[in-house]
């Protein structure tokens, strides 16, 4: 049983389920804005499916849905955003124009994020800053589940990291890919399901190579992706986006929270002007670039299918669970 | 039969080869200098070795010994330096200065080289930036070796990529990969010798996943580490260090020289202020963090032999093959 909503009801219903939890009038706009874009983009894995998790943030008082951003110009290119214990998506809305202002002025900057609540895609934080013809990197920690190469104690967050690039002729290509090897909501999956996972995913107790997921989430760690090389992007992203924007590390969330949802984690974004140091045919020479993927065999670009999913989910909408649909319309106090 | 060289011998012996073979004094001391490095910190693949593929490419001139690298201000927060066809450690050198100052001043820079010959690894790049107490990343492309993920024609290098970070207890942690499953030169070693490499190191020439160095090196490719998300770090790696810098992609080089040797790209390196945005804290933070690493069973800090190597090597010098140092002191014009 499935439900079709057209993208102002999802975005409606995800304000109202929002606010009437507590979230302020700010807040539950900037978060829904990127629960919409991710139903837009056909990402049902953050769109309202996160809806129940961000109440239930703001329910038991995790997350603070009135907190107010503290936008801070601490360099020429830096901003550093104080997300007061609120969401991240508002402490990135709050922080955005004065990064784009910077990186125009400057060549490139980096905006900071403290002391936020990530549950959202990286993408639409960077996206943005692609659609103003700039470059962007974007990093995300998050509490610990991976141990660093060679160990076997949580240290590094799932960690995602992000990438942007403006294009000459079509919307920004935009990455966004986890350290971890495997998502954990699909090792989750897999057990419910009795399947195994590839051996590269995690590790046993012991420390042993493990496909059988239960062992990776019973007393076992997940492993990054491409082995130590994933651990080392995996260690960078927890440095840019704790250790340098005064953010947490994940293992001092983990050590201070066991609730299991989102943590209060850092975030960096570097925004780059690539007119100012590769010159104007820069866009088109990205655009042959990327013409050299689209046409080797069964190669696409990144995020393609979310930008051919959005003309098609503004005219059809998008379609979700009934159950799903029925619980966040109980939260936003009625249809 | 081995030879055992005192670090100044080295250096002396690296600068009298290149200068005897066309390379003006700055050029020759500048390369000499990462080629001295790379033996002071015990990797081998990057010293003494490449000197003979150093005098090579100015032999046949396809590097420009002569070459004076121009240093442009081009923004507040950026450096472009155009290395006009030599190689990129006379590059770094003129324009790191620029790059350490900018970053000081506006808390993020970056550092763009174009035409470029890099034949040495990141790391004595981005190192001397971490000792100035800042963050970096390298990102350095080359002629093309790996596919899209999903493609079958090469189009990324090898594509290496390092990152850089000081501490408040020690030199800093510094770590430079190759975008690439496994280095070229292994997969040659592998076919010399007769053995297999991991499936996921590269596909034969009809697309499949093969362990047969052979298959991989006539006809084949070369695939990046983890999968498609390795793949998207290439991709990175060459927007940054050829679209953002000018420089060219590795398919422009792939198709304007067969060589084999180095090929003229382009190099980006961002380096960060961490005391502007991380507070005075940041280097013990870091410390601790980094110690929660060499704290777990067997995972140590990348770089830690490099760094461990150093005394030793001061100390007691380093071995080369007699046959290495008799070609290197003919082309030095005498030991």
């Amino acid at each position: 049983m499935t439900k079709t909503l057209r993208i102002e009801e999802v975005r409606d219903l995800a304000t109202r389920a929002l606010a009437n939890n507590g979230a302020s009038d700010e807040n539950a706009a900037a978060v829904a804005g990127v629960v919409t874009s991710a139903e837009l983009n056909a990402c049902a894995s953050h769109g309202l499916f996160r809806i129940p998790g961000y109440v239930s943030s703001l329910v038991n008082g995790r997350a603070d849905g009135n907190a107010v951003p503290v936008v801070e110009d601490v360099a020429p290119g830096m901003v550093a955003v104080d997300a007061k214990g609120g969401f991240a998506p508002p402490a990135m809305r709050a922080g955005r124009a004065m990064l784009i202002e910077k990186t125009r002025a400057q060549g490139i900057a980096v905006l900071g994020i403290r002391d936020s609540y990530h549950f959202a895609a990286v993408w639409p934080d960077i996206e943005p800053l692609a659609e103003a013809d700039l470059m962007a990197i974007g990093f995300v920690n998050s509490k610990s589940y991976i141990p660093p190469w060679g160990g076997r104690t949580p240290l590094y967050g799932t960690d995602p990291m992000a990438f942007a690039c403006p294009r000459a002729d079509g919307p920004p290509m935009c990455w966004d890919q986890a350290s971890a090897a495997l998502a954990r909501g699909e090792i989750m999956l897999a057990a419910r399901d009795g399947h195994s996972v590839p051996e590269t995913a995690g590790l046993d107790s012991d420390g042993n190579p493990t496909g059988d997921p239960n062992a990776i989430l019973e007393g076992g760690v997940q492993l990054a992706f491409g082995g130590y090389k994933g651990a080392s992007i995996a260690m960078m992203v927890e440095i840019l986006a704790a250790g340098l924007t005064g953010g947490n590390f994940g293992y001092e969330v983990a050590e201070q929270n066991d609730f299991g949802g989102p943590s209060p984690c850092g975030e960096c974004v570097i925004a780059i002007d690539p007119s100012r140091l590769g010159g104007d045919g820069f866009a088109w020479r990205i655009e042959r670039f990327f013409n050299r993927i689209t046409e080797d065999h069964d190669a696409r670009l990144p995020g393609d299918r979310r930008i051919a999913a959005r003309t098609r989910v503004e005219k059809e909408g998008t379609t979700i669970p009934v159950a799903l649909y029925e619980k966040i319309a109980e939260l936003a106090g009625g249809a």
